[in-house]
């Protein structure tokens, strides 16, 4: 999760961009945060937007202010993403829309000890973090092989690169999307589509911050604004398939994951995170 | 995935073995391969076993054996681990045992280009990888707690380290299963909970020479027999959180996750699957 993510200047313009990931992107987890972010930025290129997000009032505000803005078409899909039928029910939505771009960004994220988080929490886990990205990935993304073109952007975090305690089921499953798509990206980067994974460190969204213990005190790195993040990660689209956004992470990614023994980064990720989430016993953070 | 392994002389006793991870292993994905070599290794320090997979005749068989061959008591449980049903079903046919280890072995991996995989394929590899090894540390795991002991063994492979086109979603669900046991490891060590990810590279199962060419030209290094690979496995066990068995894997695996930059790693294994795969379309390799 390094060595690759030298800054590169922005040569995409918004008709290139529009051209190879148009004419309407599908964005999962995008009634907020980071997902609002992307919407607004994949809007200002051009790009129709399909929304998924389990809030109708959130996704239909959002859409409404981006086509006002933008002049784009919009759909908006209320859906709970760990369903086990959300993915086939999105694909059955948007049959009908050519869709040049898939970003997965949803998320569910309870925090705390393993046992202190229920069986079912960390199965709806899996469901939105896992299941539902693989299987988007699956039904929107085979429609672009025989169009040759389109991108595939997969939210994972640096926390994927080794355990983490009070998180493990949660980094568990950036790292299955961190290793899911690079593998999808050496295949079908022979076939003109583009896959990305992008593993931001903390994000000021409003979930994380809710997250952290009250007193402020818990954060160990300053949270990169959403907007940067977006920014970072669709610049990388095209280029590689790996994003760290923001040059700090970078540098923090080689020192934990190239120079510091790996069992030593694991105990230092749970040092970190008693830190941060020590008081609580379990909450939770969302996106989506 | 390194820096870890140095060779320990094993002083683990059976009798000191017995008293920390007995009186009861429970092995899901026992019936063949890795999984027998592991009932056999287990059988031998005197623990008794509760032996999951899905060939009742084949659990019957080894069951038989190894109580004749080593006196212990043993229990067959044949269910498919793919199902969600699976965890708790088992959970419950063994609530009456006291389980002090918990090896997950059990695996499904279909070998193909993404797409050329069926979504319900995919869908099972998620199933059997993932879903069932987290229900499973959970159920299992919770109960060793309040007995300030015990050990979870997830198998996770070297292709959990990067993406690996044609096992793409395979290679996520070891990641998977890697930093989820990391995670883990980091929690409950403080609570006597010993746990440990096991990162083989290729074993020589019956299952993993069938999924080669015919010809025989495959396989990039040699696969390692199942005994050596159970042995160095349970050898590492309250020592580390993660092993990978065999020292040319461990200085192959040095080299592609701290001296190559990722994306030549992802690169790279594109390569050595296309020339192990390339010829067939899809297929499947199964374990338990």
């Amino acid at each position: 999760m390094n060595n690759i993510n030298k800054a590169i200047p922005s040569a995409q313009s918004a008709g290139a961009f529009r051209e190879k990931y148009g004419p309407w992107a599908l964005i999962a987890g995008a009634s907020k945060g980071l997902g609002a972010a992307f919407a607004s930025q994949l809007a200002s290129r051009g790009l129709n937007l399909a929304l998924v997000a389990r809030s109708a009032d959130a996704l239909q505000e959002l859409a409404g202010q981006l086509s006002a803005q933008y002049g784009i078409a919009t759909r908006t899909l209320a859906l709970d993403l760990s369903q086990e039928s959300a993915p086939a029910s999105i694909a059955e939505q948007v049959a009908d829309l050519e869709i040049g771009l898939l970003l997965y960004n949803a998320a569910y994220a309870p925090v705390g000890a393993f046992f202190d988080i229920s069986l079912e929490d960390h199965l709806r886990e899996i469901g939105t973090n896992c299941r539902a990205p693989l299987s988007l990935a699956y039904l929107i993304g085979q429609p672009m092989v025989p169009r040759g073109r389109g991108g595939i952007i997969l939210m994972s975090s640096l926390s994927a690169a080794q355990g983490s305690a009070f998180i493990s089921n949660y980094a568990a499953t950036k790292a299955y999307n961190l290793v899911l798509g690079e593998g999808i990206w050496e295949e079908l980067r022979h076939q003109g589509i583009d896959v990305l994974v992008s593993c931001p460190a903390s994000i000021a969204t409003p979930h994380y911050l809710e997250s952290l213990q009250q007193d402020g005190s818990g954060s160990p790195m300053p949270a990169m604004p959403p907007e940067e993040v977006a920014r970072e990660t669709l610049r990388a689209l095209g280029r590689q398939p790996l994003i760290i956004p923001g040059r700090a992470n970078r540098a923090a990614a080689f020192f934990m994951q190239r120079l510091l023994p790996r069992t030593a980064a694991v105990r230092m990720m749970g040092r970190v995170m008693r830190g941060m989430y020590g008081a609580k016993k379990a909450g939770e953070r969302t996106n989506g």
